[in-house]
């Protein structure tokens, strides 16, 4: 039961119609490992400058969250992103990135993080992802996220990395610019074409979507009658998913449709608040609640028509 | 087991980026009634023109359509639709609206027709709406569908209209633009707080909701590889939803939900062809089949967390 990500961990400044932060603990491998670690043991391969407090570490530590191979640049600054939402929260606007120590990171792998049982490869460059995909040769499952920076600018080096994972976590825009087909459908077929198991597509408020070789898997979003901060729900809903998954031993598709299920959860508890606020103070049971909701906000009796015509005469 | 609707009967020319028809069986009431056709008795309330033919008559009647309230104007012309679709099939470009006859319909109800069971208001100017409800107070459950020109031109009106149905089946942007609230969660809560027992929210390629009181329910969309014409998918939804609904003893939620995926079966079977042509020559198999594949697209086994650490030990 162990899973291990590679992704950024950051400061975030956000400013929404609601509010405004201006720094916050922030990053696809912080958003991601605090939401898998209620489900497993997850481990970060990330790195931070001089500045990165204690304050966020003490977050990651009582999450249990391991961060030997979180490496430390005392002389650099730690990845800062600068964003705004206005009322269409589904759209976020960069005001400005600045890479510090990110620019420079090479992933570096301990023998114990090695040996993680289920890979995620978090929103970086596609060719650091392959070099620590390549370094877990024996990972059950590996999965990937990605954005349109990369698909735009490293096309080629994504579509080699894409060929070496089992799932493909994106949203529907890029699965579209990915495969340069309009139809979801199609475009996801294609993505399984060139080798993942799974491919997951993220719809924002109206749910995401599974798709395999021979099945497909719908669900809604939870709903919300506001949303506060959207910044990491990807990576909160990827840390659900590959979290649940690393607590099950089959890798199944029934196990991955409950994953789809508690990632949403999680994602959903995300955008509730400022960054990481919501879903660090979370309770197993206040998640199991949120479960069972999606199964009482998806369920119908499977009566065909001729049975249903029967019994109503 | 009888229902009623009052809509248009039209003759529809489509162009899509995939062909081009003419002249072809359209409007409201045309596809919800040949869509309801499959589960229950319909009667039609409308109004065509000499112009009619023969052969779109006979199609009503060989799906066993009640048309003696479909008023004829000898000497006018049938209600006709120009439109447009582009790669975005979402979006329907009107190029033309000749209402011809139905300028001055004025929907005129048989005693055959006042004894309908249900009743589903197309479409129409909210007023003749009210009209119609009103000839129709023993009604066992009505459903209204209408536009953004309404909502525009004759909110009033129709806010008047929406407080004496069960029912309101729209689209998302309908919703938000009728509350001006741009949360549909929201924007479903305000709603149902004027009347309606149920809101259904039609959101295209994303499936749809029904919200009630105290109750959420949504579901996906049939995964479609192409669309070729999407022209009346929101009538032919609403034909299996209240054509289902028709042939149950019992209107309940439980009903309704399964109504909800009648309803999006027949719509996905209406968008693979022009107009009504491929719904007019559907079998009861090929709906249950469609049907049945709705349970597997979103099933899921409700195994809260714990318990699920506990069966991986």
């Amino acid at each position: 039961m162990s899973l291990l990500v590679v992704g950024s961990v950051a400061y975030d400044a956000v400013e929404t119609p609601f509010g405004k932060c201006e720094q916050m603990l922030g990053g696809s491998a912080a958003h991601f490992s605090i939401s898998a670690s209620y489900f497993t043991d997850v481990r970060i391969v990330g790195v931070v400058g001089g500045d990165f407090r204690d304050e966020e570490r003490s977050v990651l530590n009582s999450h249990k969250i391991n961060i030997d191979d979180l490496e430390l640049v005392p002389d650099g600054k730690t990845f800062r992103w600068f964003g705004r939402y206005d009322y269409d929260l589904n759209v976020a606007h960069t005001l400005d990135t600045h890479l510090n120590v990110f620019a420079d990171f090479k992933p570096k792998l301990s023998d114990a993080s090695k040996k993680s049982r289920l890979l995620f490869l978090g929103n970086i460059q596609p060719d650091l992802q392959r070099e620590v995909r390549e370094q877990m040769p024996g990972a059950e499952l590996v999965a990937l996220d990605t954005m349109n920076l990369w698909i735009e600018n490293t096309k080629e080096s994504l579509l080699k990395t894409i060929r070496g994972v089992d799932v493909v976590i994106i949203n529907d825009a890029e699965a579209r610019q990915l495969t340069e087909i309009p139809n979801l459908i199609k475009a996801a077929r294609t993505i399984l074409s060139w080798g993942p198991k799974a491919l997951i597509v993220k719809r924002g408020e109206y749910g995401a979507a599974l798709f395999t070789a021979d099945s497909y898997f719908a669900i809604p979003a939870y709903p919300l009658e506001s949303v506060f901060d959207p910044t990491g729900a990807g990576d909160t809903f990827a840390g659900g998913f590959m979290g649940y998954l690393s607590s099950q031993e089959k890798l199944d598709e029934a196990a991955m449709r409950r994953a789809m299920i508690f990632g949403s959860v999680m994602a959903s508890f995300n955008v509730e608040e400022f960054g990481t606020d919501r879903v660090r103070r979370l309770t197993h049971d206040e998640i199991n609640q949120r479960f069972r909701s999606f199964k009482q906000m998806t369920n119908f009796e499977e009566i065909p028509f001729e049975r249903a015509v029967q019994a109503a005469k």
